[in-house]
This record gives structure tokens, C-alpha cells and sequence, in this order.
């Protein structure tokens, strides 16, 4: 009656290991402000909530595996404000992006294979990977170079027989990392020269700051083929809560293949897509506006991390986390003392430590990562607090 | 740029696959009676939609990983009713029973790993198996014998080395075979002398028809270690596409390994998880009102079914499917039989051929699945052609 190797083989989630310390510091009165999770505090377009309460059907029945029509129309439509052009065949709903990537990864991955995925990374791909018995090769980013990683030597140096697919996030989780069009050749190029899939997750595409344009995977005809994208309602329109994402590729096999997991598991939440439909239906002056926010608070975020002596960060391009490497030897352990010890006039604060978003062990124990889901005012006063904490914790 | 021999090893689902001859049908005018797939008719209890629709929140946030604790605390009430006694931690909530399954399967199974899964059963048993890389080990069971498999040899036979658990759905899809507590203590002894797991899928737990009460094996503390059971409220409360089921489960390991897994794919739809907390909080009286409904369909239906020379059918105790042996060969051949070149009035019928249903190749092609979710008047109609079509096709 033992366990399968593979999930005791899974960590539970780096990110909300330490909750149980902001709990208690809570319960003995203290204001934490959470950075640590991706949650934006940012009103889901009251349009979701309203097409959900028009809802009249007698009975809440089975969707199509591949999602709803009028879900699927609306992302087509939202992608051809991108010029890029998608049917129905080429678009199949899933239970967030997460569920999206899982199925991609079963879907690619045989037992050993390998997927290349620049470090730090969001842990869940770890989970996806292992549960398809797939292994992650981290391609090691650095604080000091803005985590770049759009550079033909980290990427080919990396390339094995097993390596099947390259994963790219942008805008990033956890870096905020942004590919440039070019960046997207570079890696283009390299996985056409080694006949790899392009595992594109592009949940953030339109927080992009700096004027830069949203961009995508999908804007390349010559790597339709071997492109599979990653997207989802969930930072967009902020709505985590909906749980709609999808896979969106021209490659047919690949999209016949997933259709049958899709068929596995039935179908997604019928009322959750009627609702996401009338989000991608938006107008994407919507986008501006929100990108605003976002930008504006991570100018803050950024101005108030430059006031810490020994913090090395470059300015990040786009979604809403921020990775720093902070003059301390161990993030944990000045974690935990900001919420066991540390507190300014009752308030404190938590981040990520960003160890577990790094696949190489050792590595990421002086970074954090922040997330800016707060207002500037609230983003303004966390990151004060780290500031005096960090005071406080090397004055010790 | 292959995919992977797992998905590439899966099936489009066999009850989706006769699809097409029905829409054709339909184009040309014919009405079909689809007593092919499990969606019924039966109003889903409004209090679903007017909790959701009184949901105010301005933000649709991420639930918690396990599942929100209104609906926690709701299935706890509901297994309260049935005497077993459940807490939070023993239920974790997933998107519908479907993943439920998957999440188990990926817990327990290494590869080349055995599941004991009687025959004929639901398809997607095989899916979620494969993709965990394991092994579906069908137990034979004969329409003769109303599809019984609670029998010492029958089971025994079937252990080896590999096998990890023994899956067993009652009231059953696609047989309608109920066990009985007297069968689940043969089955629990059984899995305790080989230390197997016991992977309780009893999401038509109320349907369970002549006076039989609602069973499961969770009213058996003496195999609480080595029970996971699979709950939804897509048939029971006729809310297929809310997608919420749950794991539900007192070996404290096997949830926390389930856990890691829900972590990964964060959450479960938020306003769902609402509607169906107020599902779970309906009056038992509901139940007696549905499964009245039910009872009086199948009895229909096995009434018409009898009618019909040469059908093999033994009347079935549970949940909404009849599976049935006809008087034909190929039981595919017939079903295109009707879609394409039969009708009466202008009308015809659909439903899921049983080879499909099968694990052993070459089993099945004379059986057929009804699932009885139409009125019963339709349902009687709907055999009704049946009969009248095998008149006709036997008489070419």
C-alpha cells in the first residue's frame, strides 16, 4: 500500500510553506502585507459576474471537451487584435493554465525526456514535468543580467538527445522577465535547428511596460508548427478564481492527442467559460488601463527596493513579480524573522523566498520574490518593511 | 518533435465516436433518441444558480488548493447523514470526479502498476490509468449473471505482484450492478489479505433502486486506511457541467500525496465550489424525489427491453445505465444500422455500443449501453425503436 514514487518524489508548494508562520503572526495582531502570492487585489470586469447571472438554463450540463463556442469565438477574436489567426481546432478550453500545461507535458513527454526552462521558474512546472515523469534542465539566469536568457550559448550548451521541448514564460513569473520579438527568433531558430516543441506560457502577454508592444510565439508562421501557447483569464482579467484557461496550437496531432485527455476528464465548468467569454470580448482599452496600474506600481516597488543598500535588481519588464538577490545569506531565515520578530508600529511583511523557483540546488538562497498585487500605497509601505527589517535582522 | 507513446497509446473516447452518423441524421430531419451518454434531463436543484448568483465578491479570487470550506463542511453534513465521519482534512475538492480519479490513479501507481477494474467499465478508467503509466486488469463479468463481480475467485484470480488497488464504481456505469454491504466486505477482506488499495467511485451513491439503501465503503471503519472514495455532484444533483467532485479519504498520506498535486493546479473554480455547497446542503428528500424518477425510468425501459427476442439483460439495481446483449453480431454495425438507414416516423435512436466498455479485446460487440436519461416517455419510445430497428435489420 505504498505511495507512486513519483508524487513522494513532488514538494508541496514552496510558496505557501511559510503561511503558517504569517498565520501566527497575525493571530497575535500583527498586519502582514502579502507579497508573496500571485492573487492581484485588482476588480474582476464585473462582465464576468453578469454574464454568469444571465445564465438560464434549466440544467447546468456537460460542455464540449474542447470548451464552449462562444468561449472559443471570443478567443479567437481576441487573437486576431494580435493578427494572429486560430479556428476552433486550434483552441481547446482548459481548467486554467494550469491544466493547460499539464496536458501539454503529457501529451510531449515520455519517461526521462527533457524540457529546457530558464531558472528561476514558476515551481508548478516542476509538478507538471514529474507528473509526466518528464525532468526540468534549469537554464541558470542571473539577478545581475535582468535574468536574461534569450542567449544561444546558455540554451545550446543545454540541449541533450532527450531534450524534447524549451519552456518559455514571458512576461515572467518570477523574474518579470519580457521576450523581445527577438528574443523569440533567437529561441525560434534554436528549437527549429533541434527540432524541439515551444512550450509558450503567455498568461501575462499584455502586462509589458516601458512601451513595449504584447507579444507572442504565435506571431511566427515559420514555427506554427512546433508551437504550443499557454493561455488563461486568470492575471489577465484577473479572475484565479474562474479557473479558464487554454492550449492554443496550429499543430494538429498535438491538438487530437490532447483533445482525448480533454475527453478523459469530461469537460470544463460550463457557467466559469460563459463568464470568461465575455471577458476576452472586452475592449482592449481595458488592457490599457490595468498595464497602467501594474506599471505604476511596479515603478514603486522598484524605487522604494533601490533605497536598500546590497539589493541587486534590474528593472523587469512586465507581468508583476520582481526578483531580487538581498544582502542576507539565507531569505528564509530573514523571512521567518520578519514574521516571528520583526514588526514597525504592528505591521510587517512577507515575500517568496525564491529557493524553491530555482532547479539547481543551492542556488536562489539570497533572492525573493515579490509580487505586486497590492496597491502603490500598500506596495510602497511592504517594501519599506523589508527595507527595515533587513535594517534590524543585520544589526542583529 | 514526436509525441508521447502515452497519448499516443490513448483512445478517443468509443461513446463519442458515433457522433458524426447522429448529426448527419439530425441534418436530414430524423429524430434521435440519444440514450448514448450520461446528461440528464433532470433540472439541476435552483439553489445551485441563486448562490452563485448572490456571490458578491468584488475580486474572483483563488480558492484554497483542498477546497473551499463552505463545501467541506457541506459534504462532511451530507456523509453525516449516512453516519460516516469525515473532517476537513479527509476532503480535498477537484474538478468533477474526473479528476478525482486521475489525482488517485497519479498517487498510487508506478509504472507497469495494476488496477482490478471489473468489465464492462467506463472508459475513461483507461485513460486515467494510462496516463499514470499503469495497467487497467479487467475482471470479466457476463450479462447472464447481471454483471455480478463481487466473487472471491473472480477477483483472486486476477492478484499478482503488480497489483496496487482494486477500483470498484457501484451503483455502476455503464452495468448499473449495486453492491451490497455484504459484497464490499468481500471486496474489503479480499484488498486487506493482499494489501491492495480500494478506490471507491460512488458519485450515483443515492440511485440504488428496490428498496436497496445508499452504500459505501466508508461505513466499513476496518478498511478506513486503505479507502479513497470519489464523490461528485454532476448526476447526483444533475450538474455535469459544475465540474465539482472530491477525493475523500482517512489515510492522512494519500491526502497529503493528493495535496502536492492540488497544489500544482492551484485550485478549483471558485463560484462552482459555492453552488455546490448549497447542493450537498439539500434536504434528503431530494434524493427520494430523483431516485423515484430514475427507478420509474429503468422500469420502463427494462420492460420495453424484454419485449425484444433474444435481449440478455438482468434488471439493474442502480445509477441511470442498462447495459444489454442484442441479438446482432456487431452491435456497431446495428447502431450505424439505425443512424444512417432506419426509421420510424422520421424517428430514430442512439446509444453507446458496449465493446468499448471493455479492457479484453473481442468482448462486447453484442452488448449495448442505455443510459436512461431521458422522461419516460421517451425512454419507451426510444426502445421501442430499438426494436423495431433489430426487426428490420435482422430481417435484411
Amino acid at each position: 500500500m505504498e505511495l507512486s514514487k513519483r508524487v513522494l518524489s513532488m514538494q508541496h508548494s514552496p510558496i505557501r510553506r511559510f503561511n503558517v508562520f504569517a498565520f501566527e503572526a497575525e493571530k497575535k495582531g500583527k498586519r502582514v502585507y502579502h507579497l508573496n502570492i500571485g492573487q492581484p487585489d485588482v476588480e474582476t470586469p464585473p462582465c464576468f459576474m453578469e454574464a454568469i447571472r444571465n445564465f438560464d438554463k434549466k440544467v447546468i450540463a456537460y460542455s464540449e471537451s474542447g470548451g464552449e463556442t462562444v468561449l472559443q469565438d471570443a478567443i479567437i477574436n481576441y487573437f486576431k487584435g494580435y493578427d494572429m489567426d486560430f479556428e476552433r481546432k486550434n483552441i481547446l478550453i482548459t481548467n486554467g493554465g494550469s491544466e493547460a500545461l499539464n496536458m501539454i507535458f503529457v501529451s510531449l513527454l515520455n519517461p526521462g525526456d527533457e524540457v529546457l526552462i530558464a531558472e528561476p521558474f514558476y515551481t508548478n512546472y516542476h509538478t507538471f514535468v514529474t507528473q509526466s515523469a518528464g525532468k526540468v534542465v534549469p537554464l541558470t539566469t542571473k539577478a545581475e543580467e535582468g535574468y536574461d536568457f534569450a542567449k544561444s550559448d546558455l540554451i545550446e550548451a543545454a540541449i541533450t538527445p532527450k531534450t524534447k521541448a524549451i519552456c518559455c514564460i514571458s512576461p515572467g513569473n518570477p523574474t518579470g522577465r519580457v521576450l523581445s520579438l527577438e528574443d523569440m527568433k533567437l529561441i525560434g531558430d534554436i528549437a527549429k535547428k533541434h527540432d524541439l516543441w515551444i512550450i509558450a506560457d503567455e498568461v501575462y502577454r499584455e502586462f509589458a511596460y516601458d512601451n513595449r508592444d504584447a507579444t507572442s510565439f504565435g506571431m511566427f508562421p515559420e514555427y506554427a508548427d512546433r508551437v504550443v501557447i499557454v493561455d488563461s483569464v486568470s492575471k489577465r482579467f484577473s479572475a484565479c478564481g474562474a479557473r479558464v484557461g487554454c492550449v492554443v496550437s496550429k499543430n494538429q496531432e498535438l491538438m487530437d492527442a490532447i483533445m482525448k485527455l480533454a475527453q478523459g476528464r469530461l469537460c470544463c465548468p460550463t457557467l466559469d467559460q460563459i463568464g470568461a467569454a465575455a471577458l476576452y470580448n472586452l475592449d482592449k482599452s481595458y488592457y490599457d488601463e490595468v498595464k497602467a496600474e501594474y506599471e505604476g506600481r511596479r515603478d514603486v516597488v522598484y524605487e522604494e527596493l533601490m533605497k536598500i543598500p546590497g539589493v541587486v535588481c534590474q528593472k523587469p519588464g512586465g507581468a508583476f513579480y520582481m526578483t531580487a538577490k538581498l544582502p542576507v545569506e539565507s531569505v528564509e531565515d530573514f523571512l521567518i524573522f520578519l514574521l516571528k520578530e520583526f514588526d514597525d508600529k504592528g505591521e510587517t511583511v512577507m515575500f517568496a523566498p525564491a529557493e524553491g523557483f530555482y532547479g539547481t540546488p543551492g542556488l536562489g538562497k539570497d533572492e525573493m520574490r515579490i509580487a505586486y498585487v497590492l496597491n502603490k500605497e500598500d506596495m510602497r509601505r511592504g517594501v519599506e518593511l523589508i527595507r527595515l527589517g533587513l535594517e534590524r535582522y543585520n544589526a542583529r
